[in-house]
């Protein structure tokens, strides 16, 4: 080695986090900053080092499985130069609790890696597993059922927000049952139903529990799970979320196909063909022996796990009011003056939301976020900020929010001034667009309220619903001080009325 | 009165800036706050007062104008409220100066605002219109011409950078040549011919000197050089350069209109319609006199000015420097690491640039920043961040930078990872497609160079051209240790082999 530029040159990155999960199947690092308490992603890597593939009969690693896990470390190692050590956790998961050498692998590795490295037990890779989920996914109430079928284990777990309360760790994965099921490529009947068959074996020790604590939702993790939406939506059997009948419906396809090498035309990497029907299967026999109805995909997973692990500082407080705060401090809102918009969309919410029929807490708690991050748009520019906030609401990772949820947020803040026009509701269902248009002038109103900004508590007006519109009364006098705010509302009733929406005014 | 909600509850909000201006045409206000040593715009407001159409014969502004001003005043007071006093600047110009009860009016006006106002000369005008220019130009070296054609006055600036060297504040606006020329609503050549002459001979005292002082580029501030450029866009003369041959088109066809009232078809405002053919009459004489072969427009100008006079403690360093920074700061960017990228891009750039014609400063610096910001968009999300940061580059304020150059270092950032597809450079003009092309692969590659981020000063690495492409040689051994970059690197060929661009590796 000649090097001389020096390698050794490290600067330490103190906020730097950064979690290696060892599995069956393949390796994966997130590399991550701990910015403001907030967990900030900086690359993820991957590899398919099928490691469960490199046990022999006597469960030993072969010296060309290890190699191939050193290779993708290696390569990891270079990324992880310089990141603290109390910033980093690696762990192997079942094909390292199953091997015989595997602490001759671990020692190999964190000699590669430069950082201890150690191999998790079932129940605490899904405690990590939920943890992950749990920071990622929509904070609503409710128990879920999680689901993540890996390489060489399948994980479940039954939680309800941050708290877990089953944990079940099965030694089934889908290397395991690639190699026992579909060894050679093809997929018959017999061998998928055999393969069923089997998931609802290993099932049967958890089954009974796990329905009578039941759950009200549930999510898969994982890139099994992954591929077997995509791949429902690739075929338009569903968009996306796998239902007990796509499940059947694909478990026919696949048999109709034959052959792994037919799944290319599904979309799926050569590196995922192999083993789909194996985690197809498995999955099949979780829906069966839990009599699933419907699973929705989500990213977060065990390497997130690890992640909040490891930055135990952040606490357990409400995901989403947390995505928010992060939000207004980010782009410097300033949030006296969203507290008072707050306050007065409030105050307009008593007196009409039960007529309008907004009457769940998210409508409410959208209205809320929606004013404390009106003008976050404009940290990048003046002109045009409802777009730019309504850009940062829909792409920005939002712990906590789902889509959906995220996508209402923008849409609020798109339409909070300036022109009311259709198209700030593009895309929207049509069953939303009613109770959408009347958040949002809500949130209009309250913004020209406040507009002159003194941070007043909301004025005692009142709001009355008419045909097609309200009726708005201030208090006596109240515009004399405010001549500003009695033009935008006459501004206001004609952006209103383009979209048929009556803005009556009186007193002042 | 019997206003409840105490408008006397007013909360100081120390970072907050405003500036009135009190022209002869319109009023303006701009409220700011200071941010990290940044002006950030919150609201600008502006209303069509015609203050100078209200002075007598003896020059006293009727009390009819006064209140059309006081009115306006009262709506901007609410919004200023709260703001401190030494953050608040209000001036009055032309109308007021010429006003024999200018006082009474001023008087009048800082009782309804609760702030001192005062008015301004012809040449602090121009200087402040300067200081607002320069702090919103591309901070090109270079001496400019900067060209304000107000209600009732005209100011004429030479200056380069921060540094005014000629001010001119002339005696003539689009509202006296309105009233003087085009007050019965027609357009005639001949009133044309007035107006451009006696714009021409206002500019007498002059134009031998600036014309000895010299420019290399002219901008033009203001509503009515907006207008013009606006027009000109809208009737495709031009794209909105002010050029001579369309000065002399644009003449025809509004003596062949003949009346501001068809103005409307040209897309102009109605309460803009009537001046302006005055505005368009000054303009050309500003061209014949100074031969002006081509202006371009700004927004900033005198209320801009006053902000920046306001926030002295901005320093005259090189803007764009401030806001590169200011955007590093903002979205938390790895300075050390950016600073690790620019210094491998730099490396390449001294072996490469002149053989593929990249010889210019501007290329140079556009390449440093768009490393330096190459990670910005991971504010938003990790997923899609070179899409996240394009969209932050483009839609930013960003001081000192052209709309041309926000839109290079956006594509810059968008192609700096992941495929390198044609849609990186959609939009671009084929002229500077080869020139974007290879000022992104310069950034690409010291990406990846430096994707370990151990902060190392670059490798001794040597390029040489090929055709369509490039060798890229490292040091001995030099991957040894860098597995991932080695990975990266043979990914990289095959991204740029889609674009045709081949890229040979050697040594390491």
């Amino acid at each position: 080695m000649t090097d001389t530029s020096s390698a050794e040159n490290l600067a330490a990155q103190p906020d730097m986090l950064a979690s290696i999960d060892m599995g069956s199947n393949s390796f994966h690092m997130v590399v991550a900053r701990l910015v403001q308490g907030e967990i900030r992603t900086m690359e993820r890597m991957g590899e398919k080092v099928q490691l469960g593939d490199g046990l022999d009969a006597d469960n030993y690693l072969t010296e060309e499985a290890q190699q191939r896990g050193l290779d993708c470390l290696r390569r990891f190692a270079q990324r992880l130069n310089g990141t603290p050590p109390e910033g980093v956790q690696i762990v192997g998961t079942n094909a390292l609790r199953v091997a015989r050498n595997a602490n001759q692998f671990i020692a190999r590795a964190e000699e590669v890696l430069g950082y201890p490295a150690e191999i998790i037990a079932g129940r605490e890779e899904a405690r990590l597993i939920y943890l992950g989920v749990s920071h990622t996914l929509s904070d609503d109430a409710g128990r879920r059922l999680v689901v993540d079928i890996g390489g060489g284990s399948t994980e479940l777990i039954i939680g309800e927000r941050f708290e877990p309360q089953e944990l079940e760790s099965l030694h089934m994965g889908c290397v395991s049952f690639r190699n026992r099921y579909f060894a050679d490529g093809r997929i018959t009947r017999k061998q998928m139903d055999n393969a069923i068959t089997h998931a609802e074996q290993e099932l049967l020790g958890i089954r009974r529990r796990f329905r009578s604590v039941g759950w009200e939702s549930s999510v898969g993790a994982s890139g099994s799970i992954k591929a077997i939406c995509n791949v429902l939506a690739t075929l338009k059997i569903t968009d996306g979320t796998v239902t007990w009948s796509a499940m059947e419906e694909l478990r026919r396809r696949l048999v109709d196909m034959g052959s792994v090498e037919k799944l290319g035309e599904l979309g799926l990497r050569p590196d995922r063909q192999n083993i789909f029907p194996a985690g197809f299967a498995i999955l099949m026999g979780v829906f069966q022996s839990l009599n699933i109805q419907e699973m929705t995909y989500t990213d977060g997973a065990l390497r997130e796990g690890l992640l909040y692990g490891i930055a135990g500082r952040i606490k357990h407080e409400d995901v989403r009011e947390r995505s928010i705060s992060a939000l207004q401090e980010r782009y410097q809102a300033d949030q006296s003056h969203g507290a008072a918009v707050e306050a007065t969309a409030v105050a307009a919410w008593g007196q009409i939301a039960e007529h309008w029929g907004l009457n769940t807490p998210a409508d409410e708690e959208a209205l809320r976020w929606a004013c404390r991050l009106h003008e976050i748009g404009l940290a990048i520019s003046h002109s045009q900020y409802h777009k730019h906030g309504a850009y940062l609401l829909r792409y920005s990772d939002l712990a906590g929010f789902t889509q959906q949820a995220q996508m209402e947020l923008a849409i609020l803040v798109r339409g909070h001034r300036r022109k009311f026009s259709s198209s700030i509701f593009d895309g929207v269902d049509p069953g939303d667009l009613e109770r959408l248009r009347h958040l949002c002038i809500l949130v209009r109103l309250a913004v020209l309220i406040q507009h002159s900004r003194n941070l007043e508590p909301p004025p005692a007006f009142t709001l009355e619903p008419r045909e097609n519109g309200l009726l708005l009364t201030f208090p006596e006098c109240w515009f004399d001080e405010r001549p500003l705010t009695y033009a935008d509302l006459m501004n206001e009733q004609e952006y209103l009325a383009k979209q048929n929406f009556v803005l009556e005014l009186a007193g002042g």
